[in-house]
């Protein structure tokens, strides 16, 4: 029976995942990242030393334990990619060359309530750039150019990365005299579930703010430009504070580096706030078009200390992608595709089984050559088996003789061949993936 | 810190289990096996299923679990793939079309007490055939042929799977006069751990088999052939029973086939036996030449009822590549290098901060012809920056300028080049790993 929160694709939605997951690391890796897959479980002392998330840890325990052995009663699954990072990159400083670029597409497990559109065990694939001592700043600006590439050559919708600067908003709450400024960005994080007014509300209750002041956070919230336009705005507001300068500078890189390269893939969006995460810059957030009410499909921005040693600091920045998030949406719109339920090209029809040698022989010489191919399972009727290839979209059957023949199933399209030369139209060769 | 059976490879050895893995993947496709994979974790009763494994299960509890509910407490983590294929067939048996060809590569999960060899976190990489009813025995034949085509192609030690039919023990020792035949093949199995001698002694005590009997068995064991003399060998003991003569037949099958299409590949070897799983028939373990005493590196077989309904049932045969295994071994002999540590082929260099639009503009014309390329994390003095592309390995740095230069810092030539059109020799433009 399927559990709850615990998803699991059929063949051909694998392979939309697999194609998804290759061009994603492709991409990372055209950029310099390095792979890196860490273990799946953490002594929990690490997995809780975030704070916040400890309810959603998954702990192991030995089915047949000794009671007094307590070495596994420690150990949890990991909820991200993002801790068990920081913690690799402690434990290897000394092996590690810094700035540090890696990738990690891994499961993550969370032992939450599952409802619609949360999973407890989901893939995430990451990258971060995480320095010794100082991370400059441009590798924030570089981030959204590698996600939008990775995500861009694929048939999905196109994805929008929103971006935002903690120190703009913490600036600014600063500037207005507000002085939990936590308080105020984990409210204002809320806008989009409970409304402006109720946040008003909340800011006034729960954040010391007075009602002027409760506007003026909405106001900046609802601040959103593709270009530098964004930092105007946020000016005609008439807060000032250092804080807030610098934050609006670190912003505009972002922006108008994007613009550079990729125009049209990043927006300021200045109620972007990832009120319960760690960060202390930049941050983003991503929305597939088409699907802004689900949510956003990635997390991400920048830590002054995604690590440490109480010696050494380690800064790092990055974004995390959820595949499972996109693929689980896109699915249930069944807005992705697959030509065919199996890799296969070619099946080697089977005229009789004292030929199934020679069957096998003209495989090899197809597989020799990238093409992918079965062999029929028995001599059945060459009708039962042109319906073994049918069912499962296999676009041509193979006829051993003299001469080989090759039929192309679809338009019945049947023609000599040789297994050492016959070649398919490349559309047929592998599985296409459409939206 | 590192957990004891929980592996985990720096980057360098990362990027060669991928490359493996992608290697293993295209193969199994080529030979149209369907992509799946099943969630992590399955329901107590549906792990235990098997019986004698119980005691490797990881549980799974929230940390925060409500006491009250039990959701949660009847899941563990998966600890091979066969069970959950098996339980992935039955519950999907309406929307698969039989035989089924399928390839799952995934991590498991074993509580065991670790030691040299042994992990808790480890990855398979499967391929099963099931059917519904009937499966011919052809496929027991390919499938040393696909595991020898997808290891063959690696710079890792020769592989040699090795063969043997159940039903060739069961038969013989029926024919020797032996009841209790599940129990001769379990005592016959830990030949290589504790020799002859005493596995005959072993017969003798726990196996009710005289002396004489317990010679022939060992005899039979002792069998080993690359062709079909070893039926001869067999038939030459003078044991003779209906169950023996289809074995050996089964047998000589895979043998002879394997002879035909990968000589070298496959023995007889009539000492597997599998002691504790439940095959029906064939059964595979392979050997890494130069590596044999640490044991088998794949383990698989023939299942007469892989999965049952009740109503139905559903035979499969398939092997699995214990990938952590193979790359353990040879990382701990440090038999497999790679060329450097990063996916990086050229550093672009930074003349100044001012420039890095340029250099940006520069790698991505480059990454836009599939070459891997970073921007140097700041405008150092180039002595410095070139040391950056030299300690990850990174064979090529680029001199954005008029004209554009690249020097290979390895020879330390240097050439006009042009960033739309220059390429790296093929060899240089992926990390390339070697033995």
């Amino acid at each position: 029976m399927p559990i709850s929160g615990f998803p699991e694709w059929m063949p051909p939605q694998r392979m939309i995942e697999q194609r998804l997951l290759d061009r994603i690391r492709t991409t990372f890796e055209l950029y310099g990242f390095a792979p890196l897959e860490t273990r799946s479980v953490e002594p929990l002392d690490t997995l809780l030393s975030k704070g916040e998330t400890s309810k959603e840890v998954y702990l192991l325990r030995r089915l047949q334990a000794d009671e007094n052995a307590k070495d596994d009663d420690s150990l949890g699954l990991h909820f991200d990619l993002t801790v068990p990072f920081a913690r690799f990159v402690v434990e290897n400083a000394g092996k590690l060359q810094f700035p540090f670029r890696r990738y990690q597409i891994q499961k993550v497990w969370r032992g939450e309530r599952p409802q619609e559109g949360r999973y407890r065990e989901f893939l995430q694939a990451d990258i971060d750039v995480v320095a010794r001592g100082e991370l400059p700043f441009h590798y924030d600006t570089e981030m959204p150019l590698v996600i939008g590439d990775a995500l861009g050559g694929l048939p999905i919708p196109r994805v929008r990365i929103q971006v935002n600067n903690r120190k703009v908003c913490e600036g600014f709450y600063r500037g207005l005299g507000l002085e939990d400024t936590a308080q105020v960005l984990r409210t204002v994080d809320k806008l989009d579930k409970i409304g402006p007014a109720r946040v008003a509300d909340a800011l006034i209750e729960t954040a010391g703010a007075t009602r002027a002041q409760a506007d003026a956070c909405l106001e900046l919230a609802a601040i959103t430009a593709e270009d530098g336009s964004f930092a105007d705005a946020v000016r005609k507001l008439g807060v000032t504070d250092p804080l807030l300068d610098e934050g609006l500078d670190e912003l505009l890189r972002v922006v108008e580096t994007a613009r550079e390269h990729a125009p049209g893939l990043v927006v300021a969006e200045l109620k972007i706030a990832r009120g319960l995460d760690y960060y202390t810059g930049t941050v983003y957030e991503t929305q597939l078009e088409g699907y802004e009410r689900f949510g956003s499909v990635t997390s991400g921005g920048r830590y002054d200390s995604l690590a440490s040693t109480g010696k050494e600091t380690f800064p790092g920045v990055g974004i995390s992608i959820g595949v499972t998030r996109i693929l689980g949406l896109l699915f249930g719109h069944n807005a992705l595709n697959v030509s065919r339920s199996v890799p296969t090209c070619v099946l080697v029809a089977v005229p009789a089984e004292e030929q199934r040698t020679t069957c096998d022989r003209v495989a090899a010489a197809l597989r020799k050559r990238g093409i992918p191919t079965e062999v029929a399972p028995t001599a059945a009727k060459f009708g039962k088996q042109i319906q073994y290839a049918d069912r499962r979209g296999i676009p041509y059957v193979w006829f051993p003789g003299e001469p080989d023949t090759v039929k192309d199933i679809r338009s019945g399209a049947q023609v000599e061949a040789d297994a050492a030369a016959w070649q398919p139209p490349s559309g047929d060769l592998h599985p296409v993936i459409a939206g």
